[in-house]
Order: C-alpha cells, then sequence, then structure tokens
C-alpha cells in the first residue's frame, strides 16, 4: 500500500528538507518518526526540496508501507515523535503509480517580503526584509513578464544540476498589504534557487537598482546579470498539485488563508 | 540628561528581561548596546520585568547620560548593536525626576491563545496552543469578574516577593479572532506570573476543569485554587503608560495593530 502524506514545517532550524551527513533535515525527521512508529527503515519520495530556512504549508511525501492503521493514528502518531517545528496534515491513500515528485502537475511558491525602516521582529523568520522605498508598479509590471516558457539560466544558482533550463511559469500573483509584499509563483517545476532569484531580481528593479527588464535579464541567460538572491526565510513552498484522482488536498492559493492572525 | 527609550523584543531566546548570572537577558543586551556606543557603563530602570519566553512590545527604560546625540543617531547606534530580536522603537528626552518603573500610571499586558486541533507552528513562539474546546462566552464572562481592587494572592506564583497583594484592575477585554483569543488586561501593577495564572485560570473554566468562577478563586486568595500557569510564550506586554507630559509613546491597545499579517 502506497500512503502520500502532507507536511507543514517551519524550516528555520533545518539544514533543509533532504537528508545530508551531519546536519538536521527535514526528512531524516520524517523518517525517523516513520521508524518509531512502524519499526521499519522507510525511505521517502518527496515533491520538492527545500533550502535551509526555507518553509512549507504542504510539502507532500510517500512511501509504500504494509502496515494497515487508520488516518487518525498515523497523524498522531507522526505527530507526536515529530519536533513542534514539523506538523503531519493530511493523509491519502493513492495507488501505485503515484510518486510525489514525477506526478506533479506544478508547484507554488510565495516569497514574503517586509518593507518597514524598523526590523520586521515578529516576522524576521518568514520574511526577507527590505527598508528601501520599493515602487510596487514596477514589480507588478515587472513580475509579469515572467509567464509563460523561458530559459531561466540567469534565475538558477551556479551549482543548479538541473539539466533543463527552461521552465513553464503559469502564474504569478503580486499581492502588496500592510508592511508585506506577497510574491506567488506557480510553474511545471523550478531551478535551484529560482523563486529566490526572481524575487531578489524583481525587488532590485523596484528599487532603482538594476536598470535592465525581466524580459532582457530573462534574454541574457546569464545569473550575472539578474539580481540578489533573496533570503531563504522570507520562502514558502506551498506545495504541488496532483490529478485529482490522487486525492490529495489543492495547497493553498493565498498564503494569508493560512497564516495570517 | 535622561533618555527614556521603548523597546520591543521577541522574548524567545532570552532569559527574561532582568539581568542574571550565567544567563542572556535583555537588559544585558541593552546595557552593552549602550556601553558599545557610549563608551559609558550604564545602568538602566525599567518598567517591568518580564519573564522567559515573554515578548514586549513596548518595553520602556530609561538612563542618565552626559551624551549629546541626536535621536536618529541613538536609533541607529543601538539597533545595530542590538541583536535582532530586540529593536528600539523611540527615544524621548525625560525630566530627572522620570523613573520608568516609578512614573508608570499602568500596564498593559495581552495573553494570546491559539485554539486548534493541530499545533500553530507559525506563531507557535508566539501563542500558548489549546486544542480543547474553549467556552468563549464562558471566558467572557468569568474575565469580568477580574474588573476592580482585590487581593491576587491566588494568582501569584509561589516565589512572587511583592508586598502587597491587592492591585487594580482597571480593563479587561476578550478578543475571539480566527484561531486566537487574545486576553489583554491593564491593571496598576501586576504580580508574578499574574497574567499567565490569570488566563490559564480562565482557559481551564471555560474548558469546565473548573467549578469554581473568578470571583470564588480570588476570594480564597490561595494559589492552589487557580488554574495552571499558561505559557511564558503566549505573553506580550504591551507596555506601561505614563503621564502625557513625558512625552513618551502610549502603548497600542490591540496586540493585533502591531504584529497582524
Amino acid at each position: 500500500m502506497r500512503l502520500a502524506f502532507t507536511a507543514e514545517y517551519d524550516g528555520t532550524s533545518f539544514s533543509g528538507f533532504q537528508k545530508q551527513k551531519n546536519a538536521v533535515s527535514i526528512q531524516q525527521k520524517i523518517e525517523s518518526a516513520l521508524e518509531e512508529i512502524t519499526q521499519r527503515k522507510i525511505s521517502i519520495n518527496y515533491a520538492g526540496r527545500t533550502d535551509a530556512g526555507v518553509h512549507a504549508l504542504s510539502q507532500v511525501f510517500d512511501f509504500e508501507t504494509d502496515i494497515n492503521r487508520e488516518d487518525k493514528n498515523w497523524l498522531d502518531g507522526m505527530n507526536s515523535n515529530l519536533p513542534d517545528a514539523i506538523s503531519i496534515k493530511s493523509i491519502s491513500r493513492v495507488s501505485d503509480d503515484f510518486h510525489s515528485r514525477f506526478s506533479a502537475k506544478d508547484r507554488s511558491y510565495t516569497f514574503v517580503v517586509y518593507k518597514s525602516k524598523s526590523k520586521p521582529l515578529f516576522f524576521s523568520s518568514f520574511s526577507h526584509w527590505d527598508n528601501n522605498t520599493i515602487d510596487i508598479k514596477v514589480l507588478k509590471n515587472q513580475a509579469k513578464m515572467f509567464i509563460g516558457s523561458h530559459d531561466f539560466s540567469s534565475f538558477r544558482s551556479s551549482n543548479c544540476s538541473s539539466r533543463n533550463p527552461i521552465k513553464n511559469v503559469s502564474e504569478v500573483n503580486i499581492k502588496d498589504y500592510k508592511n508585506f509584499i506577497f510574491i506567488t509563483i506557480k510553474a511545471n517545476a523550478f531551478l535551484h534557487n529560482m523563486v529566490r532569484i526572481m524575487a531578489g531580481t524583481l525587488l532590485d528593479i523596484a528599487k532603482g537598482e538594476i536598470d535592465l527588464s525581466i524580459e532582457d535579464i530573462l534574454q541574457k541567460k546569464d545569473r550575472t546579470f539578474a539580481g540578489k538572491t533573496a533570503s531563504a526565510k522570507g520562502l514558502f513552498f506551498l506545495g504541488p498539485r496532483y490529478d485529482s484522482n490522487f486525492n490529495i488536498p489543492s495547497p493553498v492559493s493565498d498564503l494569508l488563508d493560512r497564516v495570517s492572525i
């Protein structure tokens, strides 16, 4: 039997999702909790890596198990064996052809900017602070230029190992709300650091620090023309989307629906 | 010349406001920053102690100095020498008869409850989690009973050293909003752990775990009749209020005005 779980996490104190030697990862915590409650070694598939400090509202992972147990027992068992910063939200029984990564149709991320002269304080782990004047109209106009299929070579980190730099961005949404700017991007897939470089470049253009447009920078296919990589702690992985017959809850489309006070 | 500063802080990683041996306190961080920028040993007065994990929106502290410097320079100098979790918000030049603690007319606190079956996650450092059913009507009705001058012996920790257990609570406000309950209390002064025991007792009554009323428990003058001490991390010191001629900004009356996303 194959199970798919959705997990929410505060990435602040982890070295990222993926298991690593000599570092505390979210994957390791999840696999340890699974081992604890099943007494089996379990290795999971997951929808997408997130870097150190990046958060998730709906990371999806799946694994094979011969253990039959009610959903509530899986949930309670996992949550009592996971640290406070990681929480399992839902459980779906999926067919054998499901794979958290390969079955995903698209993925969404929201990047949170906190714009203020003073430090964000209570949101410092959950936002990228910018104390400069940001022209929100410019930011909105530039952001639209990401929509479509483009070669994103200008928007990938130098150690990105993806073979194909062409990604299809289907949605870009900018929300200007109180001290926050929410930059939400949906694409079939993402390159390493892509959202953080997209957000950092939008900010640099909207502050007048870069004279090129997003269109220009896409055409250069060269990382050196894009802006700064914005802070990991401002990034939220909203989650992947699957064919509805897998019965996995869709990610929230608006981060505010989940985290607003 | 006497200066009064207002400071905001995330108390998560401190041992509390007051300086202690072998522990990292907010007072110590502030006095070190003052020493750094004035090259003098400075000992501050402050409005109120807060315990480990307790946050503040507007703690007030004052000190004597012979250094003449523009407000902006004090602010920038302090904020660049303080850790990210502490931020100076304002500076007032006060008369010599001002004392952060003794001049305060009253003080306000808000206690934040997160009510949900699942863990608060992104608010875990800023709320007290309760996953039981809370009768908000009961909570509101009971809370009113705190208003007035009472002997608060039932609502003080066993190591409270205050000589006078009689305090005058002038306002109690309960706000039920999304997954949160905000319990705001204003009084001339507070005993040790008073707000946390008040909040914990209100919750215990509103969950049906205590059969006595707040009135009953006040009359007992005995800590053993009150409820649990709610988590420090749910507590925010909104700040003290002074006579307007001291020109110190009043604390926000609604925590949401400051921290809401």
